[in-house]
């Protein structure tokens, strides 16, 4: 295994529960501190939700090493030599290097956070928040900083997502985002409520705007983020701009690499013309059901599938990974924000007709305590009225309905048929017609009248 | 229409969208004091989370008679003559009767509370609970009431609902319940779950006992319920048994009533063999999709999807409602109780064999503040390992996550396919693997084992 985390590790777990330790030695290699760690969490431990970094390690070293699983830490892959079956190992601290072969390899190698080429991106207080020791050296730094103007670079959901962390903290948030509006993954109209919303949380959001320069004070440390039009002081600045499949080890090995720069793998995990080679998690590409084109999401709950199919497979089962359908969910303070399948461009680039329709609904009978406002945008086919993507943005309850519309997707569901679905109604639980199928109801019309 | 409430009102006013006033005349008899309300919110307006009766009227009378329905309340049918084409009505106040003719019709006469046989049960102080008159004579009991016992008679959704009102209220509530666990709608063991939950809320539950008997006092009022074994002290008693399908008329007119007494109609909600009259709400019987039997299930969100189906159909347009696959949810203060698909009974009567699992999870990432656990019963059945129920039990988070299991029964979705759904994830909404994607993942490893 190339990777100790969820992908890796999740696969270690799993063949070792098919295969006991007579039948199957497991070496796993990870450069970092850490093994198995939610990354998910950091923004919710740097915002003081969660009180200790060690309850975001799912599983220590230790306790996979219980399991049977030779778990080296500090110890980087350096090279694959495919046609040798056999991959290059150096310890970190040392700098020792060895051969280790193997029968099989799982490649789990993550991804690694866009660090623009800025002047002054490297200067003290400039943060990104990919790993634990990232979190923690970004909470040193809110210990030590006397100032409380945050500048967050990214208005994705870990830019969203530190901003709320940055909130809790008593930090005076500026969100300077290059997009249009923030959230680029929904459509812009519906970003543009995650906009109003954010303001209404008291955060600066700043759009269109792209930094040029960090600024640093006399101190070295950084002063501001500058744009091209402005200049934003920042006793803090957190980089929430995403990452890219950290794929050059495989790269140099000659494995097959995709559009969007992850390894591209079979149903099983298995790299493509590679009959004993798997890769799962964030360094991998996967097909997306609804456009049937692959794309590159890098997300916990994907990462531990994939392990969970790699590992079952390569322990002797068999286990596929059909695809995603582009499920996402986050929240800003109360803000709600999710999304699954097709925003408009990507229906559009994928050469889909479609309707669109936006409703407003609730999250619970309307004469109920709580209800919360909600607003719903659904895509649906033209013609056959296929379900193509739902964006939801909103307050307490709105995120998770997502999954309605998720497992819709899956099945390929129209949005008639979705108007006749079965989904728990009570007063403190929905309004009697479920926001969603207020949606598929009004997409069902628009598909009608197109037709 | 016959009948004024969710079925009735919802056909009228999509048929009144689809044709004009010149083009259809709509006539809907009302025999009670109200329209278009919401039966399922008043154990919370009788609990104080809802203030005021007039937000349960989703549509008043006048608001009907604006859009162009003709609505008479305190209007009975008291005959169908289908032969010739007209409904006998009888004013309430005045006795008068008359009769109308129809070019179609639509019947929405709802469901009547099973009201038991039984001494003392027409006492003052023991109260029904389906109607906006009967909430209004529970809350002036309530008011006049010096005492605080009350006694609630049944543990189904309306039971546990009430305990929950009758709690709000400051009452000490103590449920008497024939089955051996509450929620009959659940198996026992997810029923268990329920009973130690309601205790722990401060219940008394008291189960595998029938009421024999209301005992009053020297003021004619309420003053105890008695089962064989025991006396019950109360100030107030609420029966919540359950209802039937309120079909005489129906039965009168010889139209085809099925064996669990509810209205038979095809798919498009047309009573079956009679090409102009249609049927919806809790007066008819439902196709389940999951066992393929016919079902009475009495719940406000069937009867508006029906409406809407039959105001379509009515006016001209086309549409189906497919049937249900048995969801429903329901919370006693901060448990959540929910359930789609079969119980192992429902699976066992089907002629289905299946695997059962039984998992413990919780509604947020365990790390995440307000992570709270949740029990997950999924049934799959055997070789197919298609997914033939789930039931949840837990706290704020757990009744909705139902949903996805009703949409994956909806599509047939094997539990092994359900492994891999896209469901939404960050720490805040969900643990990394959803608890509904551990059960699935439990089930399709019974299923294997089984198979």
């Amino acid at each position: 295994m190339i990777g100790g985390d969820a992908a890796g590790m999740s696969a270690a777990s799993q063949a070792r529960r098919l295969k006991g330790p007579d039948e199957l030695e497991i070496v796993a290699f990870e450069r970092g501190h850490f093994s198995s760690f939610s990354a998910c969490g950091i923004p919710y431990w740097v915002g003081g939700d969660v009180g200790d970094r060690d309850q975001l390690i799912a599983r220590t070293p230790e306790e996979h090493r219980a399991r049977g699983i030779d778990l080296r830490m500090r110890t980087e892959v350096t090279e694959i030599d495919v046609a040798g079956g056999r991959v290059r190992a150096r310890d970190v601290d040392s700098g020792a290097e060895s051969w280790t072969s193997y029968d099989k390899l799982v490649i789990g190698t993550g991804a690694r956070p866009i660090r623009p080429e800025l002047p002054g991106v490297d200067a003290p207080g400039v943060h990104g928040v990919q790993t634990l020791d990232d979190g923690q050296a970004l909470l040193d730094t809110l210990a030590r900083t006397r100032g409380r103007r945050a500048v967050v670079v990214g208005a994705g959901y870990i830019g969203v997502e530190m901003a709320e962390a940055l909130i809790n903290r008593g930090y005076e948030v500026t969100v300077v985002n290059r997009g249009r509006e923030p959230m680029s993954t929904l459509d812009p109209d519906m970003g543009r409520m995650v906009h109003e919303a954010m303001q209404g949380l008291g955060i600066t959001m700043v759009n269109g705007a792209e930094v040029t320069k960090v600024l640093t004070g006399d101190d070295g440390r950084v002063r501001a983020v500058a744009t091209e039009d402005a200049e934003f002081p920042a006793d803090v600045v957190v980089l929430g701009i995403g990452v890219r499949p950290e794929t050059a080890l495989a790269k140099a090995a000659g494995l097959p690499i995709g559009t969007h720069g992850g390894l591209l793998t079979d149903l099983g995990m298995r790299v493509r013309g590679h009959e004993n080679i798997w890769a799962g998690g964030d360094c991998v590409e996967v097909l997306d059901l609804v456009s049937g084109q692959q794309r590159h999401i890098p997300l916990g709950t994907h990462a531990n599938k994939h392990g969970q199919v790699i590992g079952t497979n390569a322990g002797g089962g068999y286990a596929t990974f059909p695809g995603v359908v582009g499920t996402a969910v986050s929240k800003v303070c109360d803000l709600e924000i999710a999304r699954t399948g097709l925003r408009e461009k990507d229906a559009l680039r994928a050469g889909l007709r479609f309707v669109t329709v936006t409703i407003e609904s609730t999250s619970r009978a309307g004469y109920y305590p709580g209800a919360s406002p909600m607003t719903v945008k659904m895509l649906a086919e033209r013609r056959t009225g296929r379900l193509l993507g739902v964006q939801i943005v909103g307050r307490e309850g709105a995120g998770k309905r997502v999954d309605v519309a998720a497992v819709a997707l899956t099945a390929g569901m129209t949005v008639e048929r979705m108007t006749a679905l079965d989904l728990g109604y009570a007063p403190p639980f929905s309004p009697v017609w479920d926001p969603v199928l207020v949606a598929a109801r009004k997409a069902a019309r628009a598909v009608e009248r197109q037709a």
